[in-house]
């Protein structure tokens, strides 16, 4: 695999290093902003710099180290974090869930990627334990709510994409112009309390059903690795309006996974998303709101036709009456203390940053 | 009035400085953090230097600059932006508006001070002119939405705070402790398009239509500060659960006004705040959720129950129903281009910064 993180061996301090197999490539030498402790400083310089960076850090010949030996860093600071809804599968999944009475796929869903703002603080790089959050929540039988760790602890499996190049308050970015200001992609883990989510989610979004944590990859695969996987994105009926309508060939066909406990529990492909990454941009950025470098805008999660490519566990154990059995005998409704979830995605020699991460109570 | 802000005169570097009625004190004489052109560093020292930070500037004696000839900026670096729905009026006003066929206050709102993040990179300083954004929109009776620049765009009055003190992920911060994170308070616009967001808030909650522009006050008003002002807040029934049962002595008696072209059009206090700042910070913590310095948490409109005390146009003009008449003899339901909108605090010899905008094409 490949891609540009921060790391730091034995004590030395964090730096830009490209991921090449089992090896980090220390990129110091390269200039300055291989230095920092974060990609903001090269992910700012815009998309014919990435360029050449990409092919120098090919030919690189930097200290490398065994990537068992090093400490892996977010990779960026986190300027806003927008998590999207732009499977089309999922969404009529937690529509039938959270609104069983009504319809599971809302009037707007097919004119626009629904969107939200989540906690850029709560970002973390793959490897952190997530602790058990406590919440206020309610059963449906309870009259009053209570205060209590989460019983429905949940995994959301989602493809994020990091912002390089800012746009000045008032700037739009149409989805021909995508690529000049996002940098690369991530793998992104959205954990979800659904029993906190189901009580406080009403009128105004998720909140702390989902802020306590979210994971990425340590590695972020640059933009351009994407061009092989390209794939037209599945046709959207109504079309949408002039200015979502672009960047349909932005279908991604990367083949993805969620194991947990080392069994592997869901198998998918991006090209599934119903909303592109430039549509999801463009729509970001329709009334004017300025990007900063570090952005990250995210899939929401990525769910197939199929049973068994549901990105997350509420979806696969069909909120519970179905649960998942793992080799080891044991069920999976919501995740357990010690379960440890791992996202990967792959395309042929193309292999994303993985997202893993252990609950702890 | 006072408060702490960030400002420059006549191309010198922006810098701390102390407002003392019409004049600003250059406060960088005092140490490093008050060169900063943020106040990130100073709210981040704590508690008991923020005590020692406040005798300091009423006695120091620095160059003075007239407020008119100052340049002011963002006086903080925003972390994470949150925003709550704290007016039991506010929530019932707007649920009759969004929802007219079910309960205008929800199963939870009683229960939680509900809240949603906003988008950080949005927030700036008053004064800053607001363009009126374009969005998706869709009137009741169109078979299809438009893109188009918002008909319905409004403001909100709402007061902030701002955190000094960041925690751990997983450490909570009971109402008891809200003084030992908080630096301080400001007064904030967040600026609305209700046809934007009508049609997309539901099911994740508000996003391009109140992510466009969000205005802060360019004095920070310190927690200490508002001891004189502090009166108990309304009863809660439900009493809410232990974790946030506390905090209710942080009422706040402070007169606010909107001013509308330079014509008072509401006037309200947000002692009628029913969740109060340490109850909203419990609960932004209650899952273990850190904070960061800078992150940037507001009441959601203030509303009182008397008409005319409404911190929103469209609650003042009843959703169009009833348009606001203006000295001129010009009617608004709805900000227009070139209009100004002004937000002010008082009480007593307390006064907050204001919160100035204006609209632009």
């Amino acid at each position: 695999m490949s891609g540009f993180g921060v790391f730091s061996v034995a004590g030395g301090t964090p730096r830009v290093g490209w991921r090449d197999r089992d090896e980090v490539v220390d990129l110091s030498g390269l200039g300055d902003v291989y230095t920092q402790p974060s990609l903001n400083a090269l992910m700012a310089l815009g998309r014919s710099a990435w360029d050449e960076s990409l092919a120098a850090v090919r030919t690189h010949d930097g200290p490398r180290a065994k990537i068992t030996a090093a400490t892996m860093h977010l990779p960026f600071t986190v300027g806003d974090f927008v998590d999207f809804s732009s499977s089309l599968e999922h969404a009529n999944n937690m529509g039938r869930m959270f609104r069983p009475d009504g319809d599971s796929l809302l009037p707007n869903w097919r004119w626009l990627p629904v969107g939200y703002h989540g906690r850029a603080g709560s970002v973390v790089v793959s490897g952190t334990d997530v602790r058990r959050p406590r919440g206020e929540l309610k059963g449906p039988d309870a009259g009053v709510p209570e205060y209590a760790p989460t019983r429905r602890l949940d995994f959301e499996l989602e493809l994020g994409f990091v912002v390089g190049v800012p746009t000045e308050p008032g700037e739009t970015v149409p989805p021909e112009r995508f690529a000049d200001h996002v940098f690369g992609v991530v793998l992104v883990n959205d954990w979800s309390a659904r029993d906190i989510q189901a009580w406080e989610y009403v009128p105004l979004g998720p909140f702390l059903g989902k802020s306590f944590q979210t994971s990425v990859a340590a590695w972020v695969t640059p933009l351009a690795l994407l061009d092989d996987v390209r794939v037209d994105a599945p046709v959207q009926e109504p079309r949408p309006l002039p200015h979502l309508a672009g960047g349909r060939d932005w279908g991604l066909d990367v083949d993805l996974e969620v194991e947990l406990n080392g069994a592997v529990v869901s198998r998918g492909n991006a090209r599934s998303l119903y909303w592109t990454m430039p549509q999801q941009l463009a729509h970001a950025t329709s009334n004017g709101a300025r990007l900063r470098t570090g952005d990250l805008m995210a899939s929401g999660t990525i769910s197939g036709v199929e049973h068994g490519s549901e990105g997350s566990l509420i979806e696969l154990a069909e909120n519970g009456a179905s649960p998942l059995r793992l080799p080891d005998g044991s069920e999976r409704s919501f995740l357990e203390d010690g379960d440890e979830v791992v996202l990967r995605g792959r395309a042929g020699a193309l292999q994303l940053g993985e997202v893993r991460g252990r609950i702890s109570p």
